[in-house]
């Protein structure tokens, strides 16, 4: 294909399939809510995957089934597109059942499949309960470690990137209580978080060269050590070492002075060292419209960052903002791959 | 004194007293760029106390000696009053000496005496070198420590609170490695600051029942034991025990979905469990007007939330947005206390 082409925003993306998630929770609502906002926003063309009916139970508007994805095309402009996945029985909004858990585990494993086959431009995930999957056989902590084996990479090198208008960020540790952060930062460790945030940089956001800033664990990043060593013993080694291969990258940085308007206008992404040090800027800026988008995978794989809302469900009430914002930002990461090479 | 006249706005508050700082620092040039901008932010009347050579080291506007507080007030609508308190000999912005970390040292000494007595308001403190003034016998950990002890206030009762326009956040431990902070909490600590917190508000800004958040310590604060169990054992507790006294708090509340702006319309301050969890939010926010305002003191003391930024002193590129912010809210506060007691 002549460069001519391939770098033409005009190339046609397959749709992107979206996992309904949790059919009680608010995944269906959002959904529903961003193919009405789709001409308004500029959304990519996309399909719902999962069951029907729990599309049904929210919303009044028209919704057709479609058997492949290729009928999506046709189906967007009218309806909002739906692969069924499972007939789940009666959906009662707020109210997670196991048939529900199994629904969206399955709509998951579908848009996966579409996805590493082609017929899909990539996946957005709506939320999902994980206790109720994990009543239903779901062994991995969380979507992002499931897609991941789909895609046969490795957990760890699946990386969860927190990205608004204005900033994006990546926990080197997430999930764990703040008391085990230091014992889990290694060189090594946050070596492979920065190397895949700048190809992540690379690849789904066209980013040539990104710049990344660390920020340090203590407060004032450790002050040389009265604070703390972690900066000196752990940071700052790893840091030195992916500058001394080239990587334009710096810190560590004392976290609180990182965030402000002035200071994101420096960088590209930040690499931190635990879960509220990233989602704290992050939601204090862009609350309703974080998206959570997956490093380091052959597909493009991104998700709203909140959660099943089961209190709210079936009330009207959910802010599409973060659905609207992750399926943008898919369609910019499959855009960038297109022009910039996989 | 009458109510009315207690309550009238119009009751002329002596002026503020204004340690310069180290006066090889940025502290001189914010105060004369405050003093220009007096009307134009309706700042309240204040002096300087230092070395009145520090400020006409990086200044060429009016500046006067005077002898006592009272003449401050006839003399600030022409020139910045200056409270001569030694005479450190040439001042080189930029460059910190033993010379001038001493005359910070009994500019702050000065300006408290004078807060204590009454002559002035309230004292607004700017930024000292912690490294210089350790070497001329200052064996506190910061100036707020100092202070306290001056004002025979213990130094864990005297409280840091960050303010700015739209969020005020305390945090529970401070200057300490983030692995020590699990260890370092207890349900008395938390209730200690939570309880200073209460009066600081009602106070200092005048808050009758003040509504208070307190954060978790670990990510979704903990989800419920799974990741970290402080929650349960310390902040939880400590949190219904002032409740069951009649206090409105509630927590612990996962700490990233604390801060965007709908959040914080919902309570008047955040109780943080450790530095950054407080200052990463204060400052992405506010980073150019945060104060420091101390809580648990008889005299009112506020001060920028930044440092003495030696690498730019005497280049006129110094922001006074965050001095200026902290001369009003010391005049908020000693109006606050006039009008509902001290």
């Amino acid at each position: 294909m002549p460069l001519s082409t391939i770098t033409d925003p005009g190339t046609p993306l397959p749709p992107f399939a979206v996992s309904l998630g949790d059919p009680a929770g608010i995944g269906p609502e959002i959904v529903a809510k961003s193919w009405v906002m789709r001409e308004a926003r500029g959304l990519p063309p996309f399909f719902a995957v999962g069951d029907i009916a729990s599309l049904r139970a929210v919303w009044l508007g028209p919704v057709e089934p479609i058997a492949t994805p290729e009928e999506a095309a046709v189906v967007f402009d009218r309806a909002l597109p739906c692969l069924q996945v499972a007939d789940a029985g009666p959906v009662v909004p707020g109210t997670p059942s196991i048939d529900g858990a199994r629904t969206a585990f399955q709509a998951l494993e579908v848009a996966v499949g579409l996805a590493r086959s082609g017929s899909a431009a990539g996946i957005v995930t709506a939320p999902v309960g994980k206790e109720q999957l994990y009543g239903v056989g779901f062994t991995h902590p969380g979507q992002t470690e499931f897609v991941a084996e789909r895609c046969g990479v490795a957990p760890h090198n699946a990386v969860m990137m927190l990205a608004g208008p204005s900033l994006k960020v990546v926990p080197v540790t997430i999930h764990i209580p703040l008391g085990d952060v230091s014992s889990v930062l290694t060189v090594d460790l946050i070596r492979a978080r920065a190397i895949t945030t700048v190809k992540g940089l690379q690849r789904n956001f066209g980013v040539a060269r990104p710049r990344i800033v660390v920020a340090g664990l203590n407060p004032h990043a450790g002050e040389g050590g009265a604070l703390g060593r972690e900066e000196i013993d752990i940071i700052a080694p790893a840091i030195e070492s992916l500058r001394d291969e080239g990587m334009d990258i710096r810190g560590p940085l004392a976290a609180d002075g990182l965030f402000h308007s002035r200071a994101r206008e420096t960088y590209d992404a930040v690499l931190c060292m635990y879960h509220d040090q990233a989602l704290i800027p992050l939601k204090t800026l862009h609350f309703d419209e974080g998206v959570n988008i997956t490093l380091g995978l052959p597909i493009v794989r991104t998700s709203p960052d909140h959660g099943t809302a089961f209190g709210i469900a079936g009330t009207d009430r959910a802010n599409p903002g973060a659905m609207m914002a992750a399926l943008k930002m898919a369609a910019e990461a499959a855009r960038a791959r297109l022009t910039h090479g996989n």
